[in-house]
């Protein structure tokens, strides 16, 4: 890949953190510059070594900068991109981490209408419960999925710098349109997050929660493993995707109706018929990512 | 604990399988007797050694038992019941592995009358998506809990019993009345198994399905991995259990709905609220679980 002389982390927790990282280990990058709304957080991605340096300013941050990641939750991009607008030199290419695409691509296109042809939207499959910079790990993105949502305006040549940069960090690259990732994520990743969250919720909430979860074993601990994600990155998330979650959630319901009324009127070999394939659908996923 | 001098293990899988191996291993049992509807699972047990005789009928079975283990699937108790009932000695201890306790309890009631003293019935909180006597394994048990559920009917021997052979498999040993157990696993086991295998087959028969399962991440594999449970055990659970179940079932159909309307207002402030508490009582739990 080509050498990325200055480049720019804005967020700089666990996503932002192992981009860095992996770059920096790739002999990728020259300089790292940290831009953030908490100077806590960049002292501690300082003291990693994480960064090189931290700004406070898009002022400060963006002078020289060949590359800009932004890593924040998706809910902060409108008044990032605002932000970074003014500083933002003409062949600065811009990648994000979202975990959403048509809201972040809307914010470009409020805020950043005069760089569309290297604002190129990315989204990393790689994630943890934990969160913050010192979760970070130089290896996070290896063998994982970046999906690229190019734009129509899109210089080819910054889509592969973005390409480049992730190839660089061990990621396999896909490309998709902004709609279709925001549907596919809505159904895999989306959904799921918002029924383990709300699952332990509504267990929580009960006069007996204590008793309950003493009795919660594995199955429940990984079905809600995902409960124990950041609910600020959740919340923006489910937000701006809220249309094609709605969708999921929609689909998602009429499932369980299904399955109240096999229920309702003891149907057992009905239940047992949906049971079998989602196990053959899920042992048939398992084996084939284990494959892979 | 009382050596078993005689135990019969019915339906010698996962769960009777390590229940056998487990005593075998405490030296705490004589011989081994399998009784099951299939020939070829009791040659399997019989060539990996975890029973010493294999048996199709009770009548083979039953003459010389003290301890006798019923580890079908629940909707096979009241048939299973039925037809050991004309055989069973008095004095013969007997308990289950029943991941439910009122239909389990109700059979016992039916089919064997003139025992109840000596009828104990039992759930081990441990499984796992593999099934079969070859998955059997004889730490399966340790630090596990097993809820007894004790009949009023129970000669406090009987109770003592079942709970010695439970500790000697190194499990921990927990008194429930039934109906509460059947409520409380209802919640934490019943209704995320019931949710993880209507997801996989809602995504499953959708006609991009190949394209979801492709991008389908670790947060997914993990709030799936129940889905690839055993179809007629969990048929029978949700069946034997259904009541319980519907009433869970119902009160999260509730919480959707409150998630689904602060989706379609764009209230993140109360989602946020929601992840908020749900991460702090997952964590909560999964912290207390790994100090315990």
């Amino acid at each position: 890949m080509r050498r990325i002389d200055r480049l720019v982390v804005c967020g700089v927790g666990l996503i932002g953190g192992s981009f860095a990282m992996a770059l920096r280990e790739a002999g990728a990058v020259g300089e790292i510059v940290g831009v953030g709304r908490s100077q806590a957080s960049l002292d501690a991605a300082l003291a990693r070594g994480v960064i090189d340096r931290a700004c406070l300013t898009w002022a400060d941050a963006l002078p020289g900068a060949d590359f800009v990641l932004l890593a924040t939750p998706v809910g902060q991009m409108d008044r990032v991109m605002a932000a970074m607008a003014p500083h933002l030199a003409p062949g600065t290419v811009v990648t994000d981490a979202g975990s959403t695409k048509r809201d972040v691509i809307e914010a470009a296109y409020r805020h950043l209408d005069a760089n569309l042809a290297t604002v190129v939207p990315s989204h990393p499959i790689a994630g943890a419960e934990t969160s913050g910079v010192g979760a970070a790990f130089a290896t996070l993105y290896r063998d994982r999925k970046v999906v690229v949502t190019p734009l129509p305006e899109n210089d080819p040549d910054a889509i592969a710098r973005v390409r480049e940069a992730w190839a660089a960090c061990g990621a396999v690259l896909r490309e998709m349109a902004p709609q279709e990732h925001d549907r596919v994520f809505a159904a895999v990743s989306h959904l799921p997050h918002l029924l383990a969250f709300g699952l332990v919720h509504d267990l929580a909430q009960r006069a007996n929660a204590e008793q309950l979860f003493d009795y919660a074993a594995s199955g429940f601990r990984d079905f809600t493993r995902i409960a124990g994600s950041h609910p600020e990155m959740w919340r923006d998330i489910c937000i701006a995707n809220r249309q094609a979650l709605l969708g999921e959630l929609d689909a998602y319901l009429a499932e369980l109706a299904l399955l109240r009324a096999y229920l309702m009127t003891g149907d057992g070999t009905s239940l047992e018929a949906i049971f079998d394939d989602a196990r053959k659908a899920r042992n048939a996923w398992a084996d084939k990512k284990n494959e892979g």
